[in-house]
């Protein structure tokens, strides 16, 4: 099925950054690799009599013999290598010029660089790994955060990849029953078994969206879960982002308006990144710049997991909050509104150490600006996902606050990682894609339509589950994978 | 002699840059390197059971069994390996995050971040490579240029090591020699065989300064040769620094004085490392910071090892041209003088493409102009090393221009890349003072004074010796040199 030829091409590439370091290392992959290296490798002996996983210590040289470099050469013979070909790992030191240099040697012997991720295509196509575990290669270097690089561990362990694979058997089984059926049309109808078919059916849509649903949070631990902050001029949103931040990143001001367009800062809370908004103070303003603000206030809520709707308690609400609360509460619908009651620090005269212990039933004040606050919201139809009382200059209540969006969107951590099945996207719409062909396959069963249409649909989506294991691929698809690769993976 | 004590911790760190990149790898070294890694690595076999030199795939496992990547490791046993120690190598997925976390699970076994070139170090304690060595470890990483990074290579290959090896032992046979005469007082003095001690003497120190010799050119090599640009205001200076370039470095501007710091380029000539400082323009001037751009002018004429003094042939001599000359002449002594007569294409009416074939003699112009010049140069007592025509603009006698600067400073490149045998100022440092050393025991020979004394100098200079190859340290010198090792080396 596949469209793809072995390319028979020796490949080199450096795998670790090329700069000043202690070492180097460039990779050789393919039939020349080990006859290549060893022109230019000087040992006590050659690579081609070194057993395989061995290391060798010796010289680069050029073609004056002249030493370029000592280095460790790694031999890993076929088939048991990162790419099953026969590979030589030349270990160097870590200068640019040296690296350059021994580059320049090996494409003299007409091998070629490797692009970005063709070792790992390489392994793909020679059956060490499937094309689900070639992604997750990629994504386990790129991840920036625990979570993912968890998930992505998961998925290049073959988690996945198991499930799809039994998916496919299944799939297989049916096809072959179906295949049966169709060349006996002369067989009686009715000793064909519906049920099997359907109940195979249904079980494969049934595994199918159980990863989907499995990993429908995997977003927020690739993107990050996106927070925005909004609220009235001066009511403390840069302090509160920053006290989310745990430094002073964005200026702190009191002049109203400071922050007149977006900042965005990226953090990590309980290990899930977030991406934090800060938006400019919405009022009323004839000015130009300020509603281009205002614009991007409302785009940063429309694309927000969460929205940080924040009021300054320590003074009654003024028509600036009245103001804010109109603006977005059109915008605000089927979103998690998290209500920030800052400054609570100004309504209280003895200091706050911990909001645990501080009783606010006791502070009138408070609770009847709490209360107008939230009628004001219940006026404007927005329901409030929960409320925080907070003082975002003293860092009062945040990590309780921080701790709930976490809670209220992903649940626990740990257990929503261990879960996810795929962070990737191409493979939540191949998924997709085979569900909907199973369902119409579904639909052929239910009508008793003949074999053949039901085998068609089931022949469509093991076509899905191929491209997804990298069986049924086309150049082109795997040009779109890999090259987002580092170079040298 | 020596004063360090062989340090028992076993180390680790990471040798290759610690970014997100296709291969990681981890170095430890020391005895518990091989157990302490068996105790996270899962594979087919026991690190304990490996080969020396062999590579095992497997896994590295947290606390709780957790698989955290899957690895090679390379187990390479004493004394066979970088530190003659033994040393394992985690090669794993280049994620920072990844590397953090096998550097925990190491600090969790009670191991030791190495310090930057500690692997070094202890391969020179466990006398793998000797302290000379050591630091062309560093230079070869460090290495900007190519024919640095040669010197550097030979450095390492031993060449200096070898010479000063050969010297100890001649000094060693020397001060047996005078030992045993110190021993014996009651012998004829006239026995004594003054001769063959001040031959000695004499050889190893014309060893000694053949290495300085050889070697006094290769601060080119490593700062490159330092070119000032001195001329009046809109003589072409920038632009002739661009031509040099070879791209448009410096705004290349007609408002005079456009240059009013001194702008510092570095490029390679014929892969020598050159800095080119634009200054400047100088006028007499009362504005402070035009003054200050003139004594800023005047120190980098002083730093320097050629100055191009260039003139706009193109007018007649002015003023400013007469004050340019006054200004530098007293700092200008014993310096390469380069006239560069530029703005040539603006007195031909044929474009000129290759000078070597215009000629000059046919402009009437431009040989009056050019001893017109010459002549004001030797009425203020500047003899300029040679004269250039150019234009800067048109990039015509450009590349003769710098070609001649490499062979003035440095003569032929290759043959004096090859002759240097140090680009160490601490080597240089210490030759100069064994060479001090033995011109007193010289002296105190020729004197016929008792062997005592003459012994005296010979230990002085084998102590520096010493110091150069490392036998003779302290931690402190130690210290000293390694610290400016990168990580993991």
């Amino acid at each position: 099925m596949r469209e793809i030829f072995f390319d028979e091409d020796t490949i080199y590439a450096p795998i670790t950054p090329n700069v000043h370091s202690a070492v180097s290392i460039i990779r050789v992959s393919g039939e020349k690799s080990i006859e290549s290296v060893d022109k230019i490798f000087r040992g006590k002996k050659k690579l081609k009599d070194a057993k395989t996983h061995s290391i060798l210590y010796g010289y680069i040289v050029d073609e004056k013999e002249e030493k370029i470099d000592d280095v460790l050469v790694s031999v890993m013979r076929k088939p048991n290598s990162y790419t099953a070909e026969d590979v030589v790992e030349i270990n160097c030191h870590g200068n640019p010029l040296i690296v350059t240099k021994i580059l320049e040697l090996l494409k003299n012997q007409n091998l070629r660089m490797a692009l970005p991720g063709e070792f790992t295509k390489r392994a793909v196509l020679n059956g060490k790994i499937d094309l689900i575990q070639a992604e997750a290669v990629n994504s386990l270097i790129m991840s920036k955060n625990l979570t993912n690089l968890k998930i992505s561990r998961n998925i290049l362990n073959g988690n996945l990849s198991k499930i799809v694979n039994e998916i496919k058997e299944k799939l297989l089984d049916l096809l072959a029953y179906l295949e049966v059926l169709v060349d006996h049309p002369e067989e009686d109808l009715a000793e064909r078994n519906w049920e099997f078919i359907e109940n195979s059916i249904k079980n494969v849509i049934k595994k199918l969206k159980n990863i989907l649903d499995k990993s429908k949070n995997s977003r927020f631990f690739t993107e990050g879960i996106k927070i925005c902050i909004v609220g009235k001029t001066n009511s403390g949103k840069s302090s509160l982002m920053n006290s989310m931040l745990g430094e002073d990143r964005s200026i702190v001001s009191k002049i109203p308006g400071t922050t007149r367009d977006v900042v965005k800062e990226i953090t990590s809370i309980e290990g899930v990144p977030v991406s934090i908004l800060d938006t400019a103070g919405i009022r009323k303003s004839k000015n130009l710049l300020e509603k281009e603000g205002i614009k991007r206030t409302i785009n940063s809520i429309k694309s927000s997991d969460v929205i940080l709707l924040v009021f300054d308690i320590s003074t009654k609400i003024s028509k600036k909050d009245v103001s804010v609360i109109e603006t977005i509460k059109n915008h605000a619908k089927e979103k998690n509104i998290f209500v920030v009651l800052n400054k609570i620090d100004k309504l209280t005269k003895k200091p706050i150490k911990n909001l645990d212990t501080f009783n606010i039933e006791k502070n009138k004040k408070i609770l009847k600006r709490k209360d107008d606050i939230l009628n004001l919201l219940k006026e404007n139809n927005i329901t409030p996902t929960e409320y925080f009382i907070v003082s975002a200059k003293k860092g009062i209540g945040i990590k309780k606050l921080t701790k709930t969006i976490v809670e209220k969107i992903i649940g626990d951590v740990e257990t929503e990682v261990n879960n996810i099945l795929t962070n990737n996207e191409r493979h939540k719409e191949l998924i997709q894609d085979t569900i909907k062909s199973l369902e119409e396959a579904l639909e052929a069963t239910k009508q008793k339509m003949p074999e053949e249409f039901i085998a068609i649909n089931v022949r469509d989506s093991l076509s899905y589950i191929g491209e997804m294991i990298g069986e049924v691929t086309t150049e082109d698809l795997m040009d779109k994978i890999f090259k987002n690769f580092c170079v040298g993976k």
